[in-house]
């Protein structure tokens, strides 16, 4: 799987709102995947930072994109769990969201993503998912 | 605090892609509040089901409306953990949040939202939120 | 299924450890349980407050106690994911735990839990679980 | 700070029941610590796998460890939150929690802790807290 063919999983399977997001596919490998999450001031709530919203949004979907990637093609699966924690301010950059398979079974998938703002190596959000692979 | 004064706050604060929602009030209280999530098909996922990060978001916003509410105005706040649990697909139905703050502290608020699909009891899918007050 | 079964399954399938903390239940039905937390200095950490993790323990036991009288008798499960949120110190109290579950399909359970001090109605904590059903 | 230093915290703040845990201190630093969970029949339910509530307990007590660490000293500190997915079985092996804190503000922390089996690679159960630093 190539970068192109998951940024093509995320305009056949995620809602219009989401492709709002804008998400570029950076990396997929095996067990991980890098996404970016473009600045925009449309994200941007009053004070000028990027809304914890959009960060949740973009660590479930680049989920979706690394569990892809490990699986080679899209199979259909939902989310059970989201946990996130919001630790540091977001204002006027692009966030790469860096996604790790902890585990892969039959049935459920563990991620753990780690967010950070392009440029520094400070930890912005951390997210981990538990998946439900329904194919 | 009304309905629309909350309403007003929504359009202040939040990011033009959240405003995109078209979230509602329905009712604000002195701990709770509940918002309504107007079904849309620009929040479907492919295979019709609503997206979880519609959710996601809709409950992070809702905690800020029933805070808001609880201290009698907006202030500044930031989401610090939000942990949510996807149980049921929504399908062409409009989603309830009711959210019920468990603790208004100095400088940390904490919510529970649950949220239902209109015209159903069954939890569709649940979220807590950990809030830090800055004002 | 009565309190007194459910406690059978405590001794029989929980750690020793476990049995440490002394739960009894109070209270099971189709849908959710009431399990005690008796105050013990056991639990307490310096300055006397019951340890979090004591309430974390007894939030996910509370939770087999209650799929396991929804399900008419015990059946092997395993937690998922667990996340708790810790509200309020408690002093020289029992601690109440009113679980509810929210869904029991066939393969995954999703319980709410809240934690009260005997006497007091306000919430000491809160937990929300996720568990795999393996028979 | 010596993993010995850290070892004399557990003892001192920590409840009589933690301490049956018999956790070890194996390294400490300025932004991280490792601690050993032995095994221990104790721990262990029916079936002979590790309970989860030992590891969620671990957790917590080892991101405790690591504050101290990183503080320089024991400080007035209380769990605001707790998220741990549980992704593999352990029989009969001790359990390594290496915790890094991510951020170390004045009145929150944030740590991500990875549980692994000893002699595995494989993450056995994975964790994130958010702390209430009070002194």
């Amino acid at each position: 799987m190539t970068p192109e063919n998951a940024e093509a999983i995320l305009r056949q399977y995620f809602a219009p709102w989401i492709q709002r997001l804008g998400l570029r596919v950076e990396e997929v490998g095996e067990r991980h995947a890098v996404v970016r999450l473009p600045w925009s001031d449309d994200l941007a709530r009053e004070g000028g930072g990027l809304s914890g919203q959009a960060m949740m949004a973009a660590a479930d979907t680049a989920t979706v994109v690394a569990i892809s990637s490990a699986r080679g093609g899209f199979v259909p699966m939902t989310t059970v769990q989201q946990s996130t924690t919001f630790q540091r301010p977001v204002v006027g950059k692009d966030v790469l969201l860096d996604v790790r398979i902890t585990k892969l079974g039959r049935t459920l998938a563990f991620t753990e993503i780690t967010l950070t703002a392009e440029g520094g190596d400070e930890v912005v959000a951390r997210a981990s998912t538990v998946y439900a692979l329904l194919g």
